[in-house]
């Protein structure tokens, strides 16, 4: 009777609050301009495969081969379909793409609080414009969907990095660029582990100390976010952001910038994370399209754990689920032989777009009306032996009138 | 660079389109007090064998063993997952259940018109009552969900029928209760085979004959359907049915009425089907939980394809479109050292919920202007020499004006 381990039945009070979410993603997408697609769960696995996904990832797959004998993958993250489905359609589009998604990514993970093999995830990618300004958008778009949820910078911080600032440093202490990746997932798994686990990975890169690191991390300006923050402080979003080396991110694609929104509060979980990847078009498609891109992506588990820790939030959604609760007018039909009349009634009032419930069953009156509260309806209509009248209550000021059925619904929308 | 054969990439135009579809499934199922749940993609493979889906479903399962040696299966339909969750939470709510889901569900299928191997499907399910009221309900749910999208009788017709005439049927005949799902797989495949292919399936019944069916498919009356064709009526929607015993449904677990409503243009295609399953829930639970149910699945491909073929529903559909595009205004920046009030502008004017585009690198302002009509914007707002005021113009009067920036949003809230 249960889901399998790590995926989620959501019942409607669940599915009430995601969908608060992801009603706030698209209406903050909206004011960005950008357009909603949508793509397979199911890819072939080679498109996660060589440099594209990369890291972690491929061990987390759900992979397995179909009655064609095709190495099928359920898609991990959205970005190699976008980047996929982008080079073979760009041309029908004017530059830049801003496009965006909200669907499902399955990892085979272990188990823990807020990480589900099932997640859903809110995409959001800017492709066809490198400048600084692009970055400044999508990190915009980021900021405004934390805010249309109440959330203040003092509930969520955007550590900013830049991978070509490592670049630069690897060249200066003269190690390889092919060595880049081995090196950043040190970097990456930095934070969470023993300085000696990381002091013992150093040891393959001459010339390189944990010292070396700590002295890079601790830069007090990092010139090459300079500009970037600069169009965030036109925009007034200076606030949230804070730069931070030590964000380079696990996936392989990144080519510049990247970035993380951390929550804190409930220890400091991600909720978002994105960057630049410049080349994945171009990798993907063998070099026939080539295509900048800078883009994120949020998860809809660590976001609603932190809506409930910090009140401003919680009371924003809590005043938004009221507001859509589904149902408008509980129908109260006296007796059976008012049944024809009600079902009209209802036919009427729903086409007329309320949402209207009744008792499938005859119930006494009391009882009809004991449901129209717990349905907490804001009006109960009785069809009864006033017909062709009705008795209209407004079940929160009890205030009652009778009048004829066709005007009913002018009566309800003067008052609401 | 293509999906998987069977799967759909849905480019912007594409989820638009599907939007549409969602969104009206939504609104109608609010109207009748219907609240989202949702599932897993992927469910123990377990949870479709036995009696549950049965039938051809089984063949077309994507299945496959993770890494914890689990047998797995995406998701066929939703109606199993929602009968696990029923059974396992149906406490927590008051009868009846007005549930629905929108999502994807996979068959490996061979490929043909207006046939995915993942498609999108809104299921509606009416749980914890029995009577015909509740049929009523969903079918009344189906219609005019059909008639949201502008489809009159004409475009779509439900042929109803109930596996219990059959069941009598069968009785009279002396047909053993055990063979009733293999006959019924004769009738399901009836329509669509030679009548040579049914008489040599029929040769297994003792005193069952071609003719003996097609005279009881050709009753003018279907008395046990007699109830619901009075309550759908009294609703008004009795045009849009139509009783038909050759309707039986493939799926094992239905018990009582089923139906198939039909587009009536471009080839007699399903574009919904449903029943009542009062037996799935307890069958699931082994026991434990006995909840009759009625519910209906309808999916995006044939729905899509219709609303194209009635000139109707096309407008309808077009109308909508163009009032949901994602751009109300451009900003046009005169010269690069206005860039930074632009983006104060931009942040505010998103902050209040417009839609706001503008070119992320410097560029003419009459290219600025081009670009503001191919958006399709209806403002174009200028931030140059002017500031702090700033020239709004509306793109399809060409009224123009200048005025403060803190009035802007007064003077396009009086605009729209």
């Amino acid at each position: 009777m249960k889901p399998l381990s790590g995926f989620r039945d959501l019942l409607p009070p669940d599915f009430a609050r995601r969908h608060y979410i992801t009603t706030q993603w698209r209406d903050v997408a909206r004011r960005y301009g950008f357009v909603e697609f949508d793509g397979p769960m199911l890819e072939s696995a080679e498109l996660y495969q060589k440099k594209n996904s990369g890291g972690e990832i491929l061990t987390q797959l759900y992979q397995f081969t179909d009655r064609g004998e095709r190495v099928l993958a359920l898609r991990p993250e959205m970005t190699p379909t976008l980047a996929r489905m982008v080079a073979a359609h760009h041309r029908s589009f004017s530059k830049p793409l801003r496009w965006f998604n909200i669907g499902s990514s399955f990892r085979y993970e272990r188990q823990q609080r807020g990480r589900w093999r099932e997640f859903t995830q809110w995409n959001c990618d800017l492709l066809g414009e490198q400048s600084v300004a692009a970055d400044a958008e999508i990190i915009g778009l980021l900021i405004d969907a934390l805010r249309s949820f109440g959330l203040g910078p003092n509930d969520v911080v955007i550590r900013l990095s830049d991978r070509l600032a490592w670049q630069e440093f690897l060249q200066k202490h003269h190690v390889p660029f092919e060595r880049m990746g081995e090196f950043l997932g040190i970097i990456d798994k930095m934070e969470r582990e023993p300085r000696e686990k990381t002091e013992e990975k150093l040891a393959a890169f001459d010339g390189l100390s944990f010292e070396l690191l700590q002295e890079f991390l601790a830069s007090p300006e990092v010139p090459i976010l300079a500009p970037l923050l600069e169009e965030l402080s036109a925009r007034g979003l200076r606030d949230y952001v804070r730069p931070d080396l030590s964000i380079v991110r696990g996936l392989a694609y990144y080519t510049g910038i990247v970035f993380e929104a951390f929550a804190l509060h409930g220890g400091l979980r991600a909720v978002a994370g994105g960057g630049r990847y410049d080349q994945l078009i171009e990798h993907l498609s063998d070099g026939a399209v080539s295509l900048p891109a800078v883009g994120f992506g949020m998860g809809d588990a660590v976001l609603l754990e932190l809506l409930q820790l910090v009140p401003q939030a919680a009371k924003q959604e809590q005043s938004w689920m009221e507001r859509h609760h589904p149902c408008d007018i509980y129908l109260v039909i006296a007796a059976q032989e008012h049944r024809p009349m009600a079902m009209a009634v209802a036919q009427q009032l729903r086409h007329e777009g309320w949402g209207v419930l009744f008792s499938l069953t005859p119930e006494r009156v009391g009882k009809q009306f004991s449901a129209a509260e717990q349905t907490k309806a804001r009006f109960a209509v009785v069809v009864g032996e006033e017909w062709p009248q009705v008795k209209v209550k407004n079940l929160s000021t009890r205030e009652e009138v009778i009048l004829p059925q066709e005007e009913l619904n002018n009566w309800l929308n003067l008052k609401t």
